[in-house]
């Protein structure tokens, strides 16, 4: 029997982490991994530091979401939003993007259109140069619709590295699970009136200016959710990341599609939302500052080292009943697919 | 009737041009088709120097062969050369690459091996740095197969702009037409021994190193073939590019190909060749340099300033019969689809 490719190997949680590891980390030597000076695959992450001279971060993500529009957005505006939110969140000011557009032969030129138009419209907003690219086109018996491939570029004097403190505070910055909710209610054929909350987070790096220094890490929990985000943290540092279930800003509509559906909203896409890992005496003046630039951000948790070894790298919720639950790193099919 | 996308929109001809001006440069203000004193959409490549000060030279590329393994490589090796190639083409050292792969589900994991395996012995071999990417799985009802993104980073003191020069003598480094008449080949089921070209250039870099200046253009003649890059080169310059049809170095194997399908091997791809405009009183020397480090290079023909203005920005072919005709930028449906 032929081992073959599940769905579930692209579910950005355990299952990608084990076939990228199986399929290319493991094949790589140590010293092909980075860059001189640099970040690179020895610090998993969409992006990549490429040098701390010039401090030039790029980063490279593929779209696939069908259907590819969708209430509050389309594939271009997730496409672009996506790729300028992974150069944000290493403390980049993004100053360029290429794409890369795949489409199947049959494709409506008019949906072509309204999806270059989202893209464009949000490279005008923020005024973002696009400097290259590509266009394939496949036939219609090998694929249907339309992937987008993009690639961002941004400057940083101080990239943020992703590495929680001990006794830092978790902050997220607006409601969670809303556009995996979002997608699974399409799926699912349910009705709600949820839009997807996919946005450039542009205004953050005006948080990350003034707090230089105590943005220990930032990330935007697209696939996999908050739950891949904390545990690919917990485990990069070595720490016990502890949640609290009552503060989370889990939107009524979410919830009741998560009831429906038996979905985890901790493991639901985001896609204008942002994580933050900050010095606790820094979190109530961060979430002020948050506030003030239309930001909905709530403290969910924070960092510790655990006393306990076999705590270290994971991840845990406090309910709201009293108990507590281990927050997993999403494996099998989280679905519904989402980007 | 709804306007749709047709296979010819991906032929990285005339096709292609329209479709992207359409569709996305038409989109763009002036001052969003490039950085601040750099280079970007406003000059038609696949790559894009960020700032001169730096010289960081971006590419991107989406490769989507079919079939994936062929004779003389892989879509891996493909994804690989190609873009380690577009870097090298505007003079730069590649110093970093990022990859972005989407897989149908059922893909047979024992052939993502292989195709990982190709991608990442050439970057042992050259030492370039794999420094992030991305992994996507659609369900096999939206695709078949597997396509490839791949980002190549590169540093120049002096990127190769590409602007032909009156009195240019244009060079080819290798037998034309290989890579895309040994897809024809497996297309139409011709038996045939031909193998692939794909291969990186790197050994161009100590060319351009040594002939600092005099490289006025460089480009691997892939997607639309000698064609389309004489034709892009002709149009960016307003000159007349002039080729010797006796001095066309196709193997006799292409030429059966071209003969049995009625290919023309001009707009054929190819992966392991570079074409080079430089000054007339230099080709010799750079062509005894070529021979020296293992091209096969020939002077093809020359760049000249048209008497008529009728001229500017056309290709035209004088044939071994004595006769000359217009090498057209190619249109429709090339064929086979090569990358």
């Amino acid at each position: 029997m032929v081992d073959r490719i599940l769905i579930s190997h692209g579910n950005g949680g355990k299952d990608t982490q084990n076939i990228l590891q199986k399929y290319i980390f493991s094949k790589l030597p140590e010293y092909l991994k980075k860059t001189v000076n640099g970040l690179g695959l020895d610090y998993l992450d969409d992006g990549a530091v490429i040098d701390p001279e010039d401090k030039i971060i790029v980063t490279t993500d593929s779209h696939t979401i069908e259907p590819y529009f969708f209430p509050g957005g389309s594939i271009g505006k997730l496409a672009v939003s996506g790729t300028l939110n992974d150069v944000i969140m290493m403390g980049g000011n993004p100053i360029a993007l290429l794409d890369s557009i795949i489409v199947a032969e049959g494709f409506p030129l008019d949906d072509l259109d309204k999806i270059t138009n989202d893209m464009i419209s949000i490279l005008k907003e923020f005024n973002i140069p696009l400097i290259g690219g590509d266009f394939k086109v496949i036939p219609s018996d090998s694929m249907k619709g339309i992937a987008i491939n993009t690639v961002g570029i941004g400057v940083s004097k101080n990239p943020i590295i992703d590495r929680v403190v001990d006794g830092d505070s978790i902050i997220v910055t607006g409601p969670i699970g809303v556009h995996g909710a979002m997608v699974a209610a399409l799926r699912y054929g349910i009705e709600t009136n949820l839009k997807s909350d996919v946005k450039p987070l542009m205004k953050l790096l005006e948080i990350f200016d003034k707090f230089q220094g105590d943005i220990h890490a930032a990330r935007d929990p697209t696939r996999g959710g908050l739950a891949a985000t904390l545990n690919e943290w917990a485990q990069l540092s070595g720490k016990m990341i502890i949640i609290e279930e009552k503060d989370l800003p889990i939107p009524e509509e979410v919830k009741s599609i998560t009831e429906l559906t038996g979905l985890d909203p901790l493991t639901l896409a985001n896609e204008g939302v942002a994580v933050l890992s900050v010095p606790s005496d820094k979190a109530e003046n961060i979430v002020e500052e948050l506030k003030k630039l239309d930001f909905e951000p709530r403290i969910i948790g924070k960092v510790i080292e655990p006393k306990d070894k076999n705590n270290k790298g994971i991840v845990i919720m406090r309910t709201e009943v009293g108990g507590t639950r281990i927050v997993e790193m999403p494996t099998g099919d989280i679905v519904p697919r989402i980007c």
